[in-house]
């Protein structure tokens, strides 16, 4: 993987996107619904993965589970499509506005975060229902 | 660390909270304004990072870089509140809504997520303000 060497100022101030692949080669990638601004889905992207989704305009991740580049949407047809990309200081996460063409969670709901934690409950009773 | 051994069906559907953390003990807070719903920061929580953000209402993160817990605002008075907490379908991802008590990122932006990507342009100079 070629890293780009930046100051400090020029990675988090500069034009050069010189994305900060952690020591397994991957970044965090947060996809938000470009309408309801609610976040989709977490995952990682490898450097295939951010090009893939760089050239297609399709959110691509890297599968830790499997070990292999998944195309979001590749089974379902629940792609997602890329209409912005947002970049943290220091270039190690991105945030994706997109618009998902069916539901993005694999259980069917919308969102991956369909469940509430309640702070204060034991664990064995945290989780409920998030649907406002 | 304890590990919660949980069926698919449980983890997925259950209200059980089981946080899934990765080879390295950690996983994904996404940090959302409460109010405009724009991704903050996103970072990493260990065990002790989570069980100290549920007991203060405070966000707490694991700095990978420094090796240490890291109460957000520490230095900065710029706490996170927590407002809600989201869960993911496998459980190893977290949206936190929070109010900001100010600028969230280092460099006294709002949002850590200041600036957007080209996705055609070279990486040279890929990146612009994102300031809507």
């Amino acid at each position: 993987m070629r890293e780009t060497v930046l100051t400090t100022e020029e990675r988090e101030s500069g034009c050069v996107f010189a994305p900060k692949f952690d020591s397994a080669g991957l970044l965090t990638a947060v996809v938000v619904n470009a309408n309801s601004k609610d976040v989709l889905v977490v995952a990682f992207m490898n450097e295939e993965a951010l090009l893939r989704t760089r050239e297609t305009g399709k959110v691509h991740f890297w599968s830790r589970s499997r070990g292999s580049l998944w195309l979001k949407g590749e089974t379902s047809g629940n792609y997602l499509m890329v209409e912005d990309i947002l970049v943290d200081c220091d270039q190690d996460a991105l945030v994706i506005l997109a618009k998902p063409a069916g539901p993005t969670c694999h259980t069917g709901a919308e969102s991956c975060f369909y469940r509430r934690l309640d702070p204060s409950a034991p664990d064995t009773r945290a989780l409920s229902s998030a649907s406002r």
